[in-house]
């Protein structure tokens, strides 16, 4: 969770605001239809507050009651449907991931930070059998993944401290969990243009990623090609799918302004 | 927007959520990252009121200061994801979609009908240049297409004469914006089993669309092939595309636990 900056104290806040968000997020896998009761247990709100509020979202078109259960409407994909609108990279690399996906077969994606986890803003896919589906606005822990150290890689070092201060979860056995081996995955990443990640995630999952820069330079988004380790392994990873996925991320970073001159050849070089 | 219903009276309701929410949806592609003073035009709120409200919603994480603009943050996805998080049928018919585009190297989609509009909950496209680039969440008037008609054609009689009395948008030249013709259409939709659009949405784009239904046999959906009449004509798209449409809305209706008998054979007999 971001922290308020400036002015933005307890006493400007509107907690009807955040109670509205709290009841539209006890919606999850784990409970899809919960009755109000199940709502308030999840929000600890009382059940006239959670009444008046899943009303309210009624009302606005973003909750649906099913007899004593209450369901989300796709009013609500229409909410994270702006992010797409209006963030342009999201349109301008669809193409080039699905050449990218094209080009190697396997699933490519693209991620922006977010707090400690690294969000999907884009996907495609072209395996029909994946252990892991992922859709847009899907999150992932940003340190056991590809596409979050790219993106923690050339991150400012305030981000870096407070992501890595909340602790690197262990999602599968092979996962970094001590930050100082992480730091020093971090430094490789930045010095080497890409990153790598086999089995920490998920035990069978490997992906290579780089970095989407803005005419500024600054990294904006990550771009990664995913595999299992059931089909490929990280040395045919890096030798077939990361030129085409450096070659993805430079294309995304010049319609974005980037200049020409930072080819992404001169990232396989270590110049980056 | 829907109406509230039953004791979802004005009195029962939260301004301020609903105020948040305007807030968040004056975030659009036409005004990406605009001034609080912007934000206070597009909603009608006073300036100190949005100021509060962009406080309140930074500090949940949905909107990031740029200077003096806002724009919002890759959480806003997540709000989006709860949807597919939350409605297996998303996850479901994925690999059939996947399967359907490349039987048939077109576009395949699947929306559901949210007031007037049909909403594109997933989408697998194959071709790199399209003329419309969809994603989850995007909407198009139901009447125009032939994901809303097979939609419409089997809603609830006080649906359909809410849909048709809101007008039919003339989003081309083609478009059918006389109710009783479009009436006519969803009957035959109806007795036929599958829809047709002729550039209708957009003058370049034919689609066919089939209905998806649940255990009980109520449509919840429907799946789309979507072609541009420089690629194919709508005879071809019937002819070629269609079997796969009709089975890609089978087999997700099958998994949906609709019973076997009713074989997508059957609606290309009329029998459905």
């Amino acid at each position: 969770m971001s922290e308020p900056t400036g002015a933005a104290g307890d006493r400007d806040r509107i907690q009807s605001i955040e109670r509205g968000f709290a009841v539209l997020l006890a919606f999850d896998a784990d409970d899809p239809r919960p009755t109000s009761s199940d709502v308030a247990a999840a929000t600890g709100l009382s059940r006239p507050a959670v009444r008046r509020i899943l009303l309210t979202l009624q009302h606005l078109g973003y909750v649906e009651p099913v007899g004593n259960r209450w369901r989300l409407t796709p009013r609500v994909l229409s909410l994270g449907q702006r992010f797409t609108a209006t963030h342009s990279i999201v349109e301008d690399a669809r193409p080039y991931l699905t050449e990218l996906a094209e080009k190697t077969d396997e699933s490519a994606s693209m991620a922006v930070l977010d707090g400690n986890d690294a969000v999907y803003v884009a996907r495609v896919s072209v395996r029909r059998i994946m252990r892991i589906e992922i859709s847009p606005g899907t999150r992932v822990p940003a340190t056991a993944t590809a596409l979050g150290r790219v993106l923690l890689a050339w991150a400012e070092e305030e981000t870096i401290e407070q992501v890595l201060g909340a602790g690197l979860p262990a999602c599968a056995p092979a996962t970094v969990t001590d930050p100082k081996v992480l730091r020093g995955i971090l430094r490789d990443v930045h010095a080497r243009g890409w990153a790598l990640s086999v089995g920490e995630l998920d035990p069978e999952l490997v992906a290579v990623a780089a970095p989407v820069r803005d005419h500024s330079g600054a990294v904006v988004a990550a771009i990664a090609s995913a595999t299992s380790t059931g089909r490929s392994t990280p040395e045919r990873l890096v030798e077939t799918a990361l030129p085409h996925v450096l070659a993805a991320a430079e294309r995304v970073s010049r319609d974005l302004g980037r200049p020409p001159d930072a080819r992404f050849g001169a990232a396989r070089e270590g110049f980056f």
